[in-house]
């Protein structure tokens, strides 16, 4: 427990009271279990309905790394390769879950963590144009996160962009959607879960970050895509024997525009702070959209911020300066709103 | 949600209430992530306490397979395989995790679940002695679960001689403890923590069919044996974002021996409903100790008994005969017990 | 340099005349790398006709278990496993390699180093039966070796029995041919070239072991079953920079049907033993086909034997009784044989 | 066969005579197979010897990317990645080899194709700083190739920096020498495998572009740091049956000196190379020294020399000038040097 003030993630608390309701009122069922109970079936058919895609495969899985790992190993073949922003969160935060999976993470720049559908077509003609691309890692699919590591949104006609890209060269494009609830409430977002089902081989609606306890549903809109996907969360240890688990916790999510809610909750916030920062003189950066901000700080305010709130280091700056990342989620509290603010 | 009896498994229901009121009162404290809060420390230090072990590491995961399969490449090299019963979940049911990993299972046949240290060293010194030996797989460790998959149990001296061979060959001993409890509160059991924290390079102890909704906890008796165990869990996608509710579970299954409790109940229920079957002339099967129960039925009878009972289908045993394997749990009631007798 | 006559195994000489010739003769020329010169397309040519397939794909590896790991990587999906006997090379001699590739190898039971389709049919059946085979290895294709580690043969019948269950449950057949030169030169068999085009998805004619210095040719009569291949073998470090080594050695096998007489001159020496070993009351045993014998011998027989004659150790008989193996090569000589029956 | 003058690799012919030489006289010995013959023992002992290094492990391999993919599984731990330039052949060239054993490749910008021990203790130092390097791909391993892939070489001095870097974190120091010859024999190198022997955990002296038909022979001075190569090895499909056969080409190349005199007659053609086309106005990149000389050509000018001489497309330079490469090699004559200066 923590007696500061905490932005410094999105995952500090537990759930969204409606989950854990569903899970007291559910405690004494007995369900069979790895996600075949009609709890999850229920979930399955509402995002289903969220998506606008009755045939999608729906399947829930725990974690965002878990999750990246699996779909990943689904959509490649043992000699492929997924295309990414270096700064994508299989670039450099999963302990090298990818590759332990034999597959090589093949790194674009990025600007404010999103990659180009330009630069990937060019990186994709380059490479089937070198003479001695079969000697490389023959990229297999596009890898996007949304929001991504900063904040920052894909729109509509990037995401339509990509898509005719990986069409062009028949590879799989997957968006990691781990804090999907606060890019879909973005008031300038202008991407659905529709259109994510209509552009994506597969994606994921993030739980954990988004009002979950932990969480993450899988939606592979043609599900022929991937034959035995439940083998293989099974075999990368990803399938909860407790499956209805998952299955309560997007029921609750996708029952009355709960996730949504969710979503603009966290982003009003921060745009509450954004605006705050701004008349203080501080200096954002990286867009800072959805409910993530990024701060240059001077160390020596940072110092004195730091005794009183919680934030997340992000990258030192300069000799005298520090970007830090304050995240707002669906349980910021108007107290802590205003504590915050007090402090700047 | 099924009208029928279920003995089915031990893990169709939810939680112990103890464990759902405390996620309910701690629900929004903010707590760092990855298990590194309080909550997750107190439980760790209560199991630490449970084997006396003060220098255990341990770590909490979420299942079985995931656990199984983090710790086996924690505990091996990559040229070294495990051994196992034949019968042995990584063996049979784990869609190949371990493979996954890049490990061979080498299978040891069986005895009720039950391979021998005889058995074990017999392997060993064939494989030592085997002028190829350097062109086969090199067995880095054995794996063992008490209980196991036929609910029998090793005894402390059966432990014992395992120790004494792996030191000789200086390879691993782990123990898969995914229904711990179940075994630790049978009455003819001598197997306690304590001892296993001094026989194994480490084991787990199973949450997840223990009362827990999910979550099984790993103790290291000597950490240096497993360096970077923290990265381990990640890369394998194992690392819970909220990690306190794994520290919540636990906290409370070791809190005033609770686990104990739900193991001994479970296994009174079992022993009441084996009385009940040798009583009525059932066939009891593989020894058919703590929570499981193995019974050979006629197909007719089997076929009635389907009807208001859902079982475990274990094999067929001939063609008239199948058997079954009935699972009693922390949360068997008192009148479950009675309507499976009186259906009998 | 040994005193000893050997006949302990078929690899311990060089390479037949012919392909030594044709590397001085080649050695200066420049050819580009990597199997793409004009004279690994001559061999690729004689295979496929040979085969009788002109579309076939044909690579060549350098050594066996380099081609299993290959080709079974190649033919499986990530989540898959192969069936084998359990005396195959890649059950047991190939130190792990299939598991390095994330693949369990799944074994069943053998008569003198066969597998039955029928055994297979039993056990795809039982596994697609089994309510739980999704957390299970699914089995994704069939690897017998022609002839087996223990020098039998599979007949044309049992080939097109298993392909019949391969094409019911749609999964892969490869064929291990090591040592496929004293199959196809066996008086008694009935497997061609030919006929291994048209029932396997992919299979291999050994070079190591029939003659050349190092070398497999692969064959995958439908190509478009593998795609990428080439890329396949370079991720498994199995390309060889100068590629026409392999070409070479397979252009004079395949030339002026080398590789049958190569065979038949191993088979017929063995013939020879055997009758000797008959005649002076050896026990033969696991019929001992094609350039392998195996004998039951006494231990002190064995042991003056061993003073003159190196041979493979193959398993205990009893206390007092070992099986040993004694091989046949393209290099054996008539005086060599007159020496060794000599010997008996 | 090609008319064309070539110098678009180091490996496109066969071998020195000597190798084929002593492979012809020794191809009737029967020897035991996998190394352990006598002219393998051999060959090791002149390689110790050269090494100044008697306790030395060698080690014979097929290929380069092979060697590559064996010895950094065999030095690192499941977790951890390799240290390399994002020109380095495991980066780039080898398909995904060392992802395929489950390591990330670690890449840090290069000069000319080098790295530096201070940017790799900077990235070592900032590695383990960071709150969250226990969620990363702990480095474990630096890779190093001499010459590099752009024929530069690293001093003496460099290499002891990058030890002692090493040594602070406790991690292992591999050179690739595919080229060693050429960087050995170079005037101006430093760096002898005496050297190489005390600064590296494991390096290779590359065969397959010296002069050999193929082969690499590792070294690892510390035997220890390394239990069990050979299982490593045949796990890989890396154990050649007639292991010999690289065993007599290693004898060759390191008897009377013969790996240096190879080396040195390409260093000197490129070196004559090198001043010819400086006479002659061409321009040179890239330090341009061993054996591989590097030039920025005007496309017109490239096009007129392709239809003489096969040289390797190295990269575009801009829209009207292009890099290529132009190797020598152990055979390169004096008339194809003339025919190449001709043209120029």
């Amino acid at each position: 427990m923590d007696e500061k003030l905490s932005f410094a993630c999105d995952y500090e608390k537990g759930a969204h009271p409606n989950i854990l309701k569903r899970l007291v009122e559910t405690n004494m069922m007995k369900t069979t279990g790895y996600g075949l109970d009609e709890i999850s079936e229920s979930a399955r058919n509402r995002i289903r309905k969220a998506c606008g895609c009755d045939k999608a495969a729906v399947e829930f899985l725990v974690g965002g790394t878990q999750t990246n790992a699996v779909m990943i190993d689904a959509l490649l073949r043992s000699y492929q390769g997924v295309i990414a922003a270096e700064t994508g969160h299989i670039s450099v935060h999963e302990a090298g879950a990818i590759e332990a999976g034999g597959h090589k993470v093949l790194t674009l720049p990025h600007r404010f963590g999103k990659i180009s559908a330009e630069k990937v077509a060019a990186y994709l003609e380059d490479f089937f144009h070198d003479a001695s691309h079969e000697h490389m890692v023959m990229p297999g699919m596009v890898y996007l996160s949304q929001p991504t590591e900063y904040g920052t949104l894909y729109t509509r006609e990037e995401l339509v962009a990509f898509r005719k890209i990986c069409d062009q060269y028949n590879i799989s494009l997957y968006v990691d959607g781990a804090r999907l609830a606060y890019a879909l409430s973005y008031p300038e977002n202008d991407v659905t879960l529709g259109m994510l089902a209509e552009v994506c081989d597969a994606f994921y609606i993030g739980g954990t970050k988004c009002g979950a306890l932990f969480g993450e549903a899988v939606v592979v809109p043609n599900p022929e895509k991937i034959p035995h996907l439940f083998t293989i969360i099974k075999q990368h240890g990803a399938l909860l024997a407790k499956g209805r688990l998952l299955g309560i916790q997007f029921d609750e999510l996708f029952r009355d525009d709960l996730y949504m809610k969710i979503g603009k909750k966290a982003v009003m916030a921060a745009e509450k702070l954004r605006e705050a920062m701004r008349e203080k003189g501080y200096r954002l950066c990286f867009e800072s959209t959805t409910n993530q901000t990024f701060c240059i700080m001077e160390n020596k305010d940072l110092e004195r911020l730091g005794q009183k709130v919680r934030y997340e280091f992000w990258e030192k700056y300069d000799h005298d300066h520090t970007v830090i990342r304050l995240a707002t989620d669906w349980a910021t509290t108007e107290s802590e709103m205003s504590a915050l603010i007090g402090l700047l």
